[in-house]
């Protein structure tokens, strides 16, 4: 803990970037100026104004060009996007690392090259989480897809949130595969619903997060994938017409303000926990 | 989760007051200007430089002339700090109230009352475990006494961290009382140690902190009682300069910048946990 | 352990008492006999055979003239409480403390006062509990607003029973505030109740203790709020008639034969989780 | 939970009985009026002064003819006492039923057959655990020997009471077995201790206490085997003259007293918990 | 661990036999080769085709002649089983002991006579257990009565296994009694079931299975009593054919797979679980 | 579950391979027959006896020409290992798949990958605290450096086996980095104590065991980085000439034979807990 940084500078990351030609658009342009290019530019622009920040596109995808949901494809956008963790956080030219993309791919790896630089970096889901402790009991994950919701899973336990988390609930709004029909595109429901309209994925969301708060026990509503933030104001909105004081957290905001909160306090991650190659001094037991 | 607030302005509220004739002074005049009356204030006032902050002096301590360590002490001093809450809440002039002191008397009923004004409210040991919670997997709590060690113990059950605290351990250096001894005021082992001198008391943080670290498995280190939080960047020195990479967290610092967080994000705490008298929903069943 | 003692002295001390113009009566008068003024008197009289025992009013409340549900209006009595628990166990004309009330308002702090006199203190939901636990293997507590479902779950946690906490479950019957609409008075859904007319509180117990039982898989039920204590006699049986060996417990019965088994036993609680000032040995730490 | 009975009609079962010849004998004739044959009769006899009670010597034993310490030890005397428990529970003379013995032989299944009568059972490691949680946070157990000790062990994960259960701790005094030297025999410890002499039997008692409370994190100290029971005011003696304000459990009085609460209660144990062999309901789901 | 056997000598133990004029028959002969006299046969055959085995017949039942259900019979028959645990391990003609029968009766006794001899025991829950633990995340049982359940409840408490336990499931087809109506024996649902005809028996385990993913978060199905094993096939195909892909256990392949195992490994117990009578070396303490 | 096969066809695959010139050798050729590239090959040659096997050197390393030890090392050479986990089980020769190293990188997704394709895949660490889980109680892993400890800390989280996992004990032997001092060669170490010559390797991982043992409640040990997988018959002699009946697992062994239990039960891993792309049925909740 140390002196707040006056001024924070941001590297904010996608998780990966994919080809031209992909069907896949949640809303942000492929260039043009960082604000284009960031999804839900409008929710998060308020969030970036005390932030120096970059945006990169993220590694080119390699898995297919097509979004993440499987194991496997975590696996490998985290595996790709840890080089550029390193650039970042080798060039000097940030405080903090904020990895975009509601699945955390490779944000455990990242963190130990934060903490070898005095780096923070953090994380949609993670901070999501760490966040609804500081309002409520237990939180549910409202979610994409049965894939998708395994790799919520995978982080719910791996964060060691399970007494935390009430359920992950399903809305089975698969992301887009070429290989696979799409038929609900979820950029289609995006705009219906921010148009106003009726969008069956919105309803999804409200009947599932009911359900958590009446059946699972949840106080807090978190969004698995980011491909489902924008529903986060929408969401809130309609819980709170129907009555159900429950907040609604989105990812990318959250891991803004956790940022900002580590870089103010001076810290990043304990060398305990994310050793660095030879550290000085080794514990002769680690327990749980 | 809403647009962030730019300015924050927030109320910082003593745990209590002691009447003139105490002999607890930790190091902040009881008069003057709010600067001076604010302990620590030169670590604290780097995080204060984008607040617009009060300082509330505390409710008259009525359990007696002295500071507070058992469970009745902090009940009592909990039950009169409240009315400050209720009436900084309705003032509409802050948009969070921050309570002061280690043992976090009144916290609980305190998030009550701001979340029926939408007023976020933090306190010193719940932030520094959530903050705890961002850097490792265990945390240990260096502590003053055996009656103070067991509002902790207290504190991390009531915040269900039981699964996140390797332990709490004693230094031994109870706060003073009138009808007590009082070999080693704490006071006294602080200015020693400011001036670089030898202090058993914050000897005896770093031998249980590395005890926390060797025996318990911790890998970042709280401050249970706020009359210690003097300790947190000499005992960070130390453990780093014997090569332990363990964050040392105090409460101050934390619980201000969680309280930005929480501002900035337009949440202060679910009104599922925390409900008003009459609330437009009510719940079939509640589960752990 | 020690001998048992023969007789049994007890205060019995309820949460609060409310000045006169309440609307709140739950069965007792204000004055006369002891045995007038003790709710449910005629379930609770046998269990007072072997004791010689009184029956203290409570404390003014301080907080409004109306019942306590919410976590503030539960600090303020519990605070309130403990000068009456202090002047008890000093007086020495008793060997337990009985404290009255569902939500068991200063109880962790009243066994602190207790211990350092040697003199065991009850409760009623901490007591119910702890008879569960001798019965089967999870309970499910039967309640009656939200805001006192929420004080009920702070004390589960508090008490380190959430493992065997099954649900809390709500029947939304809250207590009458004179600035809030009371469309079921307590009190006349229990008139009914005994008189052997229909009574939707009844009804609605039973209905959650099923839910409970067939859902959350309870196999005791308890009484939150010491207003619905009077139903103990009528669930049990509505429950038996349906065929669900379940035992229902209420506090009041509970907290009196705990007491009988402690003081009998000789003990009132761990000099080690409620210390003195000054204990005689510290320990360097504490875990969970 | 009813009436409570004026009268306490109890029935104390041994947990087995040896053959003359043994070299076992823990300071009780083997024939002769109850007071006796109970061992520790002067401790237990204040706690039988309310009751009408009867001593079963336990069936004969048929694993050998030396005291019980392994699991296929307990498993026969267990199984050779149930049918002690069903005549006695249809007698109907008695209203209660205490286990002797301090590995609970037959425990659970003595519950379901009290449960087909209406009668409540307790025994001694069961009855010591509840106690323990009306003290504290965390018992430990001194306990005889490695294979006793796992026997504990096995009671402590069955009763479910693992996050209470701070250790086990083994003074290594094992059980006579005619094939095995027995080099300190526990009736010639007890004799010495009783006499005032050093008992090193005693003297590894304390030590094992005090390291549960100073590493184990222990508030209550519990006895295992019932052999060993005679240490309770001894031990406790101890540790108080050292200033560790723990309290000191055995079994007989904690499932004596036990068993008055039930039966003055008017419960047994859940039906739900131990069902008949057609309950007239039946649950679709049991979690846990 | 060891080389591995390269023959596998098994004996295999019914829980218990019955005498001749009991109504109870699944589908094995009382006499005749063993081959005809271990149930399903047909499935369980190609897993001993590289076995040399025995069947044992299991010790005449002396609770009844009936087949077990309760607590009390479960410890009855455990009892009586283990002479011929020993016999067979001292036979010296097994390197393997597989306890049949569904809920385990004395299979931890007969783990610590196997480990004086270093001969492996295993049996049919604890063998589904862990298997179910390298397929997925939580199991739910399907078991056939409420008395039946509670004994699966109490093993899943005993094994530890209650954190990875979605929930047992029950269908209500209860074994037959005597003295009680017997209107849907299961050896008339087993064979209409694999005679393709409607069976209630599949069709409520169909049931229970579908709401044991659905609602309680199981993803793999374990059977709890033996007499509902012939279930395995079919209740596999149901749920494959429904889309659900959740693997399907049963108890006998289960426990000869892991008796190979450990045969294979040259592993049978710890002797620290389950130590010998005077081992060579004792822990002072055990923790959970 | 299915018929066995009679015959199993796996491969093995390495975490990696090293290119030409890097100084870490553990004991096999890079060239050659399979059995003289496979580590510990003598030790595992009886387990393969009656498998038709290949041995695949591994995907090169991309992370550095040195053995891995980082999480972000563990991270690459997971998705490197991917690939050729899809071509194995695409060729229809094998049907299970191996995966060797002590970290286990890639297995969570490698599983998702087999269940695709209906195969089977297992791997070391996984494994070992399976087969821990049939022996006793609960394990402690002996491992090798600061960092590798975490990859174990990692593994065990996310395994959800932190309830049975005593410890992981660190003696502080890490693997060579060219850019960092090597004086203590695991590959001399091992050459060391298999000639049985001191080796201090060897005599930290008994002090550790022992340690585990005493200290942290281990009945169990398992071994962590397959660099140290040489010690497991020289670690289980070591203790049991103290006397400590703890079984040594280590997991090559292991892993092939859980490979073969799940073969021969004809089963891979739950649907639910892998789901492919497009599951033909969906859960609307997951829960913990």
């Amino acid at each position: 803990m140390a002196t707040p940084s006056r001024r924070f500078r941001f590297l904010l990351i996608n998780p990966y970037s994919l080809a031209p030609g992909s069907t896949f658009r949640m809303g942000a342009a492929d260039d043009g100026a960082k604000e284009a290019r960031l999804p839900n530019y409008a929710n998060t622009a308020p969030f970036l104004a005390d932030v120096d920040w970059d945006l990169h596109p993220g590694a080119p995808a390699t898995h297919g060009n097509w979004p993440v949901e499987t194991k496997q494809e975590f696996l490998s956008v985290g595996a790709n996007r840890l080089p550029l963790v390193h650039e970042a956080c080798a060039s000097g030219r940030y405080n903090a690392i904020v990895l975009l993309g509601g699945g955390d791919p490779g944000y455990m790896e990242a963190r130990e090259i934060g903490r070898s630089h005095g780096i923070a970096v953090t994380s949609c889901a993670h901070a999501q989480m760490h966040v609804a402790g500081l309002l409520g009991n237990r939180f549910s994950i409202i979610d994409v897809s049965e894939t998708h919701n395994m790799q919520m899973y995978h982080l719910v336990v791996q964060y060691q949130m399970t007494g935390r988390c009430a359920s992950i609930r399903n809305i089975n709004f698969p992301l887009p595969k070429p290989h696979l029909p799409d038929v609900q595109p979820l950029d289609v429901e995006r705009d219906k619903a921010q148009r106003g309209e009726a969008s069956p994925m919105l309803d999804a969301a409200v009947a599932e997060a009911i359900a958590a708060i009446e059946d699972d026990g949840a106080d807090v509503i978190l969004l698995g994938c980011s491909a489902a933030y924008w529903m986060q104001p929408l969401l809130q909105q309609r819980l709170q017409a129907i009555g159900w004081e429950a907040p609604v957290l989105e990812g990318y905001r959250c891991a803004i303000e956790v940022a900002k909160s580590l870089v103010s306090l001076g810290i990043d991650a304990s060398g305990l926990a994310f050793p660095g190659e030879r550290p000085a001094r080794w514990r002769r037991k680690k327990v749980f």
